[in-house]
């Protein structure tokens, strides 16, 4: 029996891990649960759950989610906590052993990195925790011998490929990515992609800067940041292929030439799952068997790094270290803004992330302090940059 | 350091397998080889490997072999012997401690019998062992705690598809295959397919029979029999895909709908190696990376059980059970022969066998004298039917 805490238990991925959870009874019980705003949601999943800790975002929230759920005849002992410091009480309770880390942006960083610091095992969903914070994150889940399961399709791959062979006999790594709506689209086109363009992805349904993220390809630049991390490998390893059928998740490819790869039906419930059951596998509930038939075709083409400049970015940040991963990321939240608010042009996103990062100073982040400095500070840089733009 | 005796070791596994051998001298030491009648290319052998022990095929080969080693000089201790008993002392020398087996036909299969109960582990490139007598091999290797590494490289996919998880967990085998060079011959002209056109696979470059097997997609029976075997598989959990690249070697879905495959280019060293190096990968000699972006698209479609009978002629052998398998093997290699030698169409290779299996009675094979009994009885049957179809 696995005692979970789910840091954005509201989202897209913190959704389906309930789901995944409600299907397996006898192996999980939620303890704690944390969200935002969507007190609707969190009210249904309180009721369904019964968990004994709830975090809400807001001092404000704490009221109407005790009035909703009188409202509707809860009865069960329940805390309800808000804030930073509810967050990190509902990540650190002693009775949870596995925190599901779902929530979006740097939210969710703190809350991870005291979760690991207390010897949960944590599975990771969202990304930005390696990418702005993947040396410190990585530091004290190995000194706590913490297993960090990846969740997000793409690692999830590359964890169950590896399982194959030892990690020194890794050759490369080469993550798969469906190449967004724009794959095909005219570099002259770019200026014009609208929002309503850009959030209509072909395979995955997700929140929308990830939608975004997954248009300019910066999803990937992101994601050879958080494999560096997860798996010890070095930029050069890291090969992105694009998949417009992406049903192969990721490969490996070892050094006698054997190439691992993971394929299966684009539902976020098979990583998620795995995640929350390894070491082992669980049927899932319904039917998400893959038939290679129907398709008939899987293809592979290089990404075309001149239209999509945001995936050499992530590794340029990669390999430049310090503080440009977080910067990185820092402008590319604000950049996505920006264009989902019609502020800023399609072809603009990397533009700004770039200007960030040569504003950055290559210097080393060496406590959560400093990231949430370099955060706050990309953001400051990348609004003015985005400001100007729009004169 | 593995001290290896290689079955079959001038055919084409033998020759890849001590290429594999040469390029790793500090991990193998070749102890024994056996042959059948090539001696030229054995002569080269010995003279490169030095090994203790050689078998050949018969007592009348041993003085020429003695006397082209003395024309080249060779003046190391060698102790040849022949015939049956030969080639059980080659494969159970106390020397030795992995055995190869990569004879063609039933020839191996005492040996490798022999060297199971001995306590070797085995690398199995002979598909024939476990087709004809797969239940009394596996019966022995299980109580001796031996280890059986597949070499073909379809087994060899599956063994490392298997690593990402637990066997209970296994929800079906998608073995792939080329589809041969009939993959879009229609029906009616394979009445008139020659041997020539036969022997022309599009992929591997292997023996007469295992290529007109290709071809039948009797290869893909047989493989789903010792997929049956060695992986402990029901012949429902077995699935033949066609996929002409034969990039993919083969597939396993768990029951969490996760599908894990094997790729890489098409040399029979990668899963020699493999096996050869098992638990441990190694470097392979040369360049042996395969670029998906080369090809661009991997193609996959459901077999074509019309037009390629011999398929389904081996999961019926596999399902019924008892001598089937074994009659199926012998009949199947008799027809290939009168094949060849244009004695026999190729769309009369199927009836051939079919008729064969309708003739087999449904005992068990109890011992190794049972499976050589029904193999020779198959075989005289299989003539016979082949003569009558002269006609």
């Amino acid at each position: 029996m696995k005692r979970l805490c789910i840091v954005g238990s509201t989202g897209s991925v913190g959704q389906n891990c309930l789901r995944v959870v409600a299907s397996l009874p006898d192996r999980f019980r939620v303890v704690s649960l944390t969200a935002g705003k969507n007190l609707i949601v969190l009210a249904e999943q309180i009721l369904k759950f019964q968990p004994a800790l709830i975090a809400v975002g807001s001092q404000e929230s704490v009221e109407p989610l005790r009035q909703e759920l009188r409202a509707r005849g809860y009865r069960h002992p329940l805390t309800i906590l808000s804030g930073r410091v509810g967050l990190l009480e509902a990540a650190t309770l002693p009775d949870v052993d596995f925190v599901v880390s779902a929530s979006q942006g740097v939210t969710g960083l703190e809350a991870t990195f005291e979760a690991i610091r207390a010897g949960k095992a944590v599975g990771l969903a969202n990304k930005e925790v390696l990418v702005v914070a993947g040396e410190l994150v990585m530091r004290v889940a190995r000194e706590r011998g913490v297993e960090i399961l990846p969740i997000d399709s793409e690692h999830s791959a590359v964890h169950q490929c590896l399982r194959a062979g030892k990690g020194h006999e890794v050759r490369r790594l080469i993550l798969t990515g469906s190449g967004g709506p724009f794959l095909r689209t005219p570099r002259r086109e770019f200026d014009s992609i609208t929002p309503v363009q850009a959030l209509k992805h072909p395979i995955w349904k997700m929140g929308g800067r990830i939608t975004i993220d997954s248009a300019t390809l910066m999803n990937k630049g992101l994601e050879i940041i958080e494999a560096h991390w997860l798996f010890g490998l070095k930029s050069e390893q890291i090969q992105v292929l694009i998949h417009p059928e992406s049903m192969v998740h990721s490969m490996i490819e070892f050094q006698d030439g054997a190439i691992m790869a993971q394929l299966g039906v684009a539902d976020m419930r098979i990583p998620i799952q795995y995640a929350l059951t390894y070491p082992d596998r669980v049927t899932v509930n319904g039917d998400l068997s893959l038939d290679l038939t129907a398709t008939g075709r899987l293809h592979f083409q290089r990404p075309d790094v001149k239209r999509f400049p945001c995936l050499e970015l992530g590794r340029e940040a990669l390999e430049k270290g310090g503080a440009l991963p977080c910067a990185l990321n820092a402008a590319d939240e604000i950049a996505v803004e920006a264009f989902l608010a019609s502020r800023l042009r399609f072809s603009r996103i990397p533009r700004v992330i770039e200007e960030v990062m040569s504003q950055t100073p290559m210097v080393p982040l060496n406590n959560l302090d400093d990231v949430v400095e370099c955060d706050q500070g990309s953001r400051q840089r990348a609004r003015e940059i985005v400001a100007k733009a729009e004169d």
